[in-house]
């Protein structure tokens, strides 16, 4: 497939090359799902002179009916070793390629291969299709211009870039192209401007949600849900600071291993202080504010700790890349004997969680130190030896025997599972961490007496849920569409009276349902009833309610649901009985 | 009082001079409920050379003993004005006493006053009462000692400070004196460390409270009940985060109005940000991402925001002044037709929050703007008279017409109430606060569309009810002495078997509580009955359910009530039902 998509950027790219005078070619490579190709193009003489010209959608399908005329030709893909030298001459004109057989020829290499297509000529590694025949007339797509500069860097030229993908047949095409549809609809982006549940501005700062009234109320709702369960399953809540002294973050070893993952320090009084990127030295100062005894142990700590983490603005999106996140995040301080069961609860506790939201398909990492390479990892031998297995053995005691192992994947401080989760739409999201940490222990010396009345060092494990608050909120608002099930939805009714004479009816309802906790609104615009049928819809909120004569007279309502349409008439207090089963349910 | 009191100190100081040879005499004001006088010891022959010696507090009876042999002279305290030539000459040896006279000598003052009194003689604006005799014997007390700076600058020297306190008649000193008592008994920050609340530890950084498990869940539910009931009287809940860019905070004058409040600014890229002093210029933005109608007002959203601002490492105490501190901060933004009712609603709400945790004597101020200095406040004179008699209103509608004025005392940007509580000791102090700002609808641009298809500009009320929840969470530990009500303590009741061979049953009996959602433990320890009790009693466990033989004979637990002592054998159901309803009814 890789080849396939590496040959029809090839493809591509001679189309271009018929079609635009004078275009230069950058580089062309397979990504996943697809392909791109970056070009210069230069300035049509009517354009400012020196300024290239873009491409426009509209060259999108001249390209692609370029293209169908070259796979019909059946061209051959030519593959042909050449010298430095000879690159040089047949890339004269092609200063991007030049300056790629200079990279090479500092790396000392002095042979390079070059494929021919017909009369379109490129360096190129390969390997590619023997022919355009290959690539199916309707298998492939262009999807998108971008800019993109010339090896990714902000000092080097803007290139024009073309996207595109192809299967192997047309029908992997129209799946994939249906479920990109698909995932646009849902882009949580989108939705949560058009549902008002949170925003980013540039003069707050780039990175940071705001959460407006609905969205704030679903994550608050998810965090009471998450932080009840956690205390039920005998954790203990704490709170820490946003900030921390400098000299913490030097203890903790944060200044040295994460230096630039936080922000930068700012002055009180003669004091330097640093936005927490974790919350675990500050737990850990609380463990040890005073000695600690076997009797205590395990301690499960959970904080619903904000951590400001530096990333690149270039990199942020949406709610799931950000600078400001929220963890649900937990750290249980264990002996010896206690890591399976607490690594098993552990990992139970988080497939509950994630299965009430809905997930059900779910694929454990685990990451370990790479042996050939220890001296990039902290901690010794049998405490990592100690670590992946409990780690396996925990995942095989869920019935998860089958796991994906990334060798060298560890965190410098130990091993760990991610959780992956597969949205409705099949794509796979990392939400959940378990890690082990071996650094606090040693570098705060973190002690418990033990029964035999010897200092013992504890296992500390780090574990997050629902991981990032705001990246959860963005997978979780992309999983449903922005239709919140029942329990979670800020409006969980609304009442819209067919006429103004029956919003006397409408308030006496929305009082029934309030005093049984049902979060109700009473739509009493002067608006068509289409259109309030038409906004509640849009608003994806889970009933609405339309009250008139009919209904009034046998104190009823008719029941419009969400995803089954219209459920007819019923009676007040059935509905209020179907409601509070469904939010009890979790549904 | 006052008269009496900056008497006592004169007293005391020429008690000092003729215990002390060679001391030098500051000042010594009155204070709140007392006195004191600053003076420097020079070294004794023994001591080393330059450095003062201190008082010890051995010294105190023996200074008390000394005032009372010159309260038994029924000396005179004599008045004289004097030239600043002649008061010079009168303090020749007094360094600091000439310092004052310089001070004077700058602002060209020409005469002064002296006291003498015996042989001590005092730099003094007076007045003061006729002879020691009206020092009741019985009535002072010498309370403590302290390290002042010279100036209160530490620039200076630091100089030796006794405290005193005098009261008319013994009954009222001895009052003064129990009450003193119970308040370090209760003082919050002995009782954060004992009940294991809250911690503070300088690594971290001063003024930044870690919350402890035990301390947090309080905390927790604190928030909590206040969130459900906004959220019952029509707020919404908003979320913003803890840092924002400067561009923001210029927009907003907080750089122009507030700069040494916040702390200093950090890099990140080519931006600098700021930790927020303050929740509204966020609330704001979210106000202004799209326009507003008049059908959406008022408009209250909520959030608990977590603030960090700059107070001196000297004035930290505690919880009560803290550099970061979490605000049930709302803002209110209506029309001026909903103002009187949304201020009423908002008072009310206060009071019922406030009642609800015991505090029943509450004190109304209103901090409005000095009508002789305008240019410090912002807005028009029509704007402040509306919302000077709005406010006045609005305590009228909730019964409180009688009201403690501040003239001048409002925030540049609008006048404001603000309500002190009395706690279980009589002391007051200021939690909730509800003002008006006119700041940011002008600075940006609030509008919202009105009935008549006017934009208007609406009016914005911030209110905080708790304040700030660690300031509230340190009062309140003091108000209640660590003894939590049981819907807020974090341990409802421990059972205590007599022996182990009963731990079975009170694993049964925890099991029955822990299903009607009490907060339990079982104390199994290998203790004896009688520590376990005490221990109970010092975490201040409101019940403690002892079992035994008895006890499981009849499926019943002896009740330990936390302050009304053995309640005797109770079936558990019965139990059960009690403290249900105590949780219920928030007691």
């Amino acid at each position: 497939m890789d080849i396939l998509r590496h040959s029809t950027a090839h493809c591509m790219a001679m189309a271009v090359q018929k079609l635009f005078k004078g275009v230069k070619f950058a580089v062309g490579p397979n990504i996943e799902n697809g392909f791109y190709y970056d070009f210069a193009l230069p300035a049509k003489a009517s354009a400012k002179a020196g300024r290239d010209r873009s491409f426009s959608p509209e060259d999108l399908p001249k390209i692609e009916k370029k293209m169908k005329e070259l796979i019909k030709k059946d061209l051959q893909f030519k593959k042909r070793e050449v010298s430095l030298i000879e690159a040089k001459k047949i890339f004269k004109n092609q200063p991007y390629k030049l300056e790629l057989i200079k990279d090479l020829q500092k790396e000392k290499i002095k042979k390079v291969t070059v494929y021919t297509l017909g009369d379109f000529i490129d360096l190129c590694k390969g390997p590619h299709i023997k022919t355009t025949k290959e690539i199916k007339f309707d298998a492939f797509k262009l999807t998108s211009l971008a800019g993109a500069y010339w090896k990714g860097s902000e000092d080097n030229k803007m290139l024009q870039r073309i996207y595109g993908t192809v299967f192997k047949t047309k029908k992997e095409l129209d799946t994939y192209l249906k479920q990109q549809k698909e995932a646009e609809k849902r882009d949580h982006r989108t939705l949560g401007q058009r549902l008002e549940l949170f925003m980013l501005d540039d003069e707050v700062g780039q990175g940071l949600p705001l959460w407006l009234p609905k969205g704030a109320f679903v994550r608050h709702k998810i965090m009471e849900f998450a932080l009840n369960t956690y205390l039920e399953k005998g954790y203990e809540l704490v709170s820490t600071p946003h900030i921390a002294s400098e000299s913490l973050w030097k203890h903790s070893g944060h200044l040295e291993f994460y230096k630039e993952g936080m922000y930068d320090s700012f002055g009180i009084e003669d004091e330097q202080y640093r936005l927490k990127p974790m919350n675990c030295p500050l737990q850990v100062k609380m463990y040890n504010s005073r000695p600690r005894s076997y009797r205590e142990l395990p301690l499960r700590w959970t904080e619903m700790g904000t951590v400001y983490r530096y990333e690149k603005s270039g990199t942020l999106h949406g709610l799931t890349r950000v600078r400001g996140f929220t963890q649900d995040d937990a750290h249980i301080i264990c002996s010896p004997d206690q890591l399976h069961k607490e690594l098993t609860e552990a990992l139970k506790l988080t497939l509950y969680i994630l299965e009430t939201f809905g997930f059900k398909d779910f694929e454990m990492n685990l990451s370990i130190r790479d042996p050939k390479n220890k001296k990039k990892f902290i901690g010794g031998d049998q405490g990592w030896k100690q670590a992946e297995g409990a780690l396996k053995k925990a995942m095989a005691s869920v019935g998860y025997k089958k796991y994906v192992l990334d060798v060298g994947g560890a965190v410098f401080y130990g091993p760990k599972i991610d959780v992956k989760v597969a949205d409705s739409l099949g794509r796979q999201w990392q939400l959940s961490t378990i890690q082990f940490d071996f650094n606090p222990p040693g570098r705060f010396k973190m002690k418990y007496t033990d029964k035999d009345g010897l200092n013992k060092e504890p296992f500390m494990i780090h574990r997050a849920i629902l991981g990032s608050l705001e990246r959860f909120m963005g997978v979780y608002i992309e999983h449903v569409g922005g239709a919140f099930p029942v329990w979670l939805s800020p409006v969980q009714a609304q009442i819209i009276p067919v006429g103004q004479k029956f919003n006397k009816y409408g308030e006496k309802i929305k009082k029934q349902l309030q005093e049984n906790n049902i979060r109700v609104e009473l739509n009493d615009n002067d608006e068509t009833l289409g259109k309030k049928i038409r906004n509640g819809q849009i608003q994806k909120i889970p009933y609405l309610l339309i009250v008139g004569e009919k209904e009034e007279k046998v104190d009823s309502i008719a029941v419009r649901d969400r995803t089954k349409g219209d459920l007819g008439l019923m009676k007040i207090n059935k509905f209020i009985e179907k409601i509070k089963k469904e939010i009890e349910e979790k549904k």
